[in-house]
């Protein structure tokens, strides 16, 4: 057994079941592996930010780690943005790397780079494989790392000589380190600051947006008057008829300072303690209000929803959680609108849903109208930067090939991995994507405007480089180029059509729904 | 004038004029600088691998420092894989990363990173501008470590708050450093070297592989018998009817070892001594032939021109170079074939044209069909990592909008910047792409099938993970989905129709040009 069998049966063995991969040439005797393990499925997709976002998909919906094949540093750099996407998600993900032989990187050949120190910039270890027999101890090691309690991108770097030699041995699977419980002193704590009675908001995050959270949450809320808000952007949501619904914070400074006027006790659980997303002169980066204290109930990492339950039954015994109830809203009629288009996803969401949202600045009105549409998860891109969307439909896909995907996706947003379209058709993919297209990055048009209310400013409101309208892209053509059977919807009415039409059929489709900015 | 004006005055003040970029709020005050500097203009790219790809063609064509500015360490993660090619391209590039306010950070809001450490796997220089008064000064410093002798990446860090202050002073520019001189002494022992009169051969890159360096070369060969070669990735070289054309060093191992055989003496000038681009089991990394000795005549970054012209002078007095007749093949016909398509280029490319060459296993026979038509540029992906080819040519197009450029680009690198085209129609580049479509990454079915020869290889010669037929991409759609026309063909006249009527027409045209792989 060479070095790469060892490696990819050790994954097997601890629970890896798919490689999503853009590989070359370093890699191909892990690729040439890949048939002495047909338990790991290889997922190939035609640009490493589509790998790397697919894994992120995959690890939110499958809760089981993901793994990455990615070539040498150049073939890495290009993932790398979904890796930090997936990094604030939490994502337990496996990302390999192959390298040179290191005896050939002292030659400086132009493929070669400092690959450990893009893998130290996604704040996880990094381990260079010495040979075939460590390369199952490496492996087992680095999924251990993957799957902490909080989820981390672990990276193993692969030389190719340690690939293709001979004496690979297949690595015992390290036992996951369990999520470390809130001690009860903390919670008795936080149970005592609740009680005091003073204004309190509880902000929750992570797994705590699932059921079990959720409900212990709005017990709370519903014996002690705690307001409970949503963190501002999440792995994982549960949401819709049945739930607890929570609104989220908002995205600028003064939106959160508004939602938390007044408030004198802010706690977190599962999530940070709320800080802007982008700073803006004369606005605090944290939002805790002045004068509030603020307080930890459970860190990322730690068990969000057991605290919650405890401190639930601590303070709201025999109070029942506040849950949505089942509406749908009317199908709407006339031109796509920014307000509209949300009601035809609620109005027609399927059973199960996994819904994507990367809509930025058009997606504002989504949770409210989903609120009573059939249980779905919703993932939300995590570390801000753009392009997440589609490669996280293809990993919650291929996750659950059982369930119904949603895309919602910017138009802007869609650009940085478009070919994920390309492994959608290849996987034939359940996946609906609903291109929201306003011809602009709105999100930027908007921040300028947010600024241009400041002294300091200047320049113009509508700057050409927001613009995506010259030339308009033909989302229609671009999705159909890939295989992916597409239509376009400029008003409600079509968009129901061409929605329930895609959703009745296998594999994927895209909609371009042509949405005018606000005035 | 705030800190962003300052930065884009002294870049423009240094010379650049052009400012490729993905803008983020962290950005928007050096976008809306841009209206107060018109002499610098601003190129909006869709994705960030754009914007740094076609700084990289700029920069090779205008032999003038390009300039990007990238949205903190997730949009310059993005670009990070083609400023690795144009690292080793020696390309000088500016690279302005917007950052959040330096206070700020401390919270790790979503989108914050290491941003230097980035820039640091680049191994380039990197700062952080601390105020607006200092942010003159440190572009001036960066556009000047930028323009050394070997031009490199020079990152410029500006946080949000240093752009939007008041108190912005415009530096003073910095001189470029002179490029080294090679010592009378070195060229005077590699002439010793030569007139010892053992096999030897000659390598040249970079600068070297233009007209003067060229007909250096090809005098000290016809002169003194030194077989020379050209290195096997270039940033930019000369090619066509009046030129002395070299054979290119091989991509294996075994090819270089075969074209060096019983050469006792190497000498590199502009080019590194030759190295392995990939390791294969028994085969060596350094390919300079056993037994022989190699000597360096000018380093990377060190003057090689003057140094090959001076050599000439010293071993090849009265010698004249061997160039290129005017020549073009005949037009082909029947099916498109690997061998046919480059004769269609080389009988139609027209006078200064500027070829970019992403043609991987397609493109072998490109070099010496086109030895003879008229003289043209060729760029190169230098550092080996794909997709770096359609936005070479938006940089070249936009550097030189009165000459052809032609993109031969192999369809599966051309999936990882695709959205490059619609920077193309948005600017209404000059630009004719071909798209040698193979449906394949043929070059891992090689590389592939070069592994097999060897012992421990082992799996299949065909593996799905290098098949790109399932979906075949529709190039046509895709161009079309972008404004750009094309058109597909399949046999060498629709090719040549095609060709000359996009070269005939203003503006981006694509060919989708279907040719089978070799059997």
């Amino acid at each position: 057994m060479n070095g790469a069998e060892a490696l990819l049966r050790t994954l097997a063995d601890g629970g890896v079941e798919v490689l999503f991969t853009n590989p070359g040439t370093t890699e191909l005797h892990l690729v040439g592996a890949l048939d002495s393990v047909p338990r790991l499925r290889g997922v190939l997709a035609l640009f490493e930010g589509v790998v790397t976002g697919a894994a992120d998909g995959y690890a939110r919906i499958a809760g089981k780690p993901a793994a990455t094949l990615l070539h040498l540093g150049p073939g890495f750099a290009y993932g790398l943005t979904n890796l930090h996407n997936s990094r604030r998600a939490n994502s337990p993900v496996v990302s390999i790397v192959g390298d040179h032989p290191t005896y050939h990187n002292v030659f400086d050949s132009p493929l070669t780079s400092d690959i450990a120190a893009l893998g130290g910039w996604l704040r996880g270890p990094v381990r260079r494989t010495e040979n075939a027999a460590g390369a199952g101890t490496d492996a087992a090691a680095t999924l251990a790392d993957a799957v902490a309690p909080a989820g981390q991108i672990a990276t193993m770097i692969m030389p190719a000589d340690v690939s293709w030699a001979d004496g690979g041995v297949v690595g015992t699977p390290v036992a996951p380190r369990p999520t470390p419980a809130v001690t009860e002193e903390v919670i008795a704590q936080v149970a005592q600051v609740i009680r005091g009675g003073e204004a309190t908001a509880l902000v929750i995050g992570g797994p705590a947006l699932r059921e079990a959270g959720l409900y212990a949450a709005s017990r709370i809320a519903a014996a002690t008057g705690v307001r409970v808000f949503q963190e501002l952007y999440s792995n994982r949501v549960e949401h819709g008829a049945g739930l607890p619904t929570f609104p989220r914070l908002g995205f600028y400074p003064e939106q959160v300072l508004e939602q938390l006027a007044g408030v004198r006790q802010v706690i977190v659980a599962g999530a940070k303690v709320p800080v802007a997303f982008f700073a803006y002169p004369d606005q605090p980066s944290c939002l805790v209000p002045e004068g509030a204290e603020a307080h930890v109930l459970a860190e990322v990492g730690q068990d969000a929803v057991a605290a919650l339950v405890q401190l639930a039954d601590l303070v709201a015994t025999g109070a029942a959680p506040d849950v949505a109830e089942p509406r749908r809203p009317a199908l709407p009629s006339g031109p796509l609108t920014l307000q509209n288009w949300v009601d035809v996803i609620a109005a027609l969401l399927p059973e199960r849903a996994i819904v994507i949202d990367e809509t930025v600045s058009s997606g504002t009105a989504l949770a409210a109208a989903t609120a009573g549409a059939p249980r779905h998860d919703v993932l939300m891109q995590t570390g801000g930067a753009m392009g997440d969307g589609l490669p996280l439909a293809v990993g919650a896909a291929v996750a659950a090939p059982d369930r119904p995907v949603v895309a919602l996706e910017a138009d802007g947003c869609s650009m940085y991995t478009v070919t994920a379209l390309w492994t959608q058709a290849r996987e034939q993919l359940n996946i609906t994507t609903v291109i929201l297209d306003n011809h602009a990055y709105a999100i930027l048009r908007q921040e300028w405007a947010h600024f241009s209310r400041r002294p300091s400013a200047g320049g113009p409101d509508a700057n050409p480089l927001f613009g995506l309208a010259d030339p308009a892209v033909d989302f229609v053509r671009l999705a159909e180029s890939f295989g992916v059977p597409a239509t376009r919807a400029t008003t409600a009415e079509e968009f129901a059509e061409q929605f329930s039409a895609a959703l009745a059929e296998p594999g994927p489709h895209l909609i371009q729904a042509v949405i005018p900015p606000a005035a």
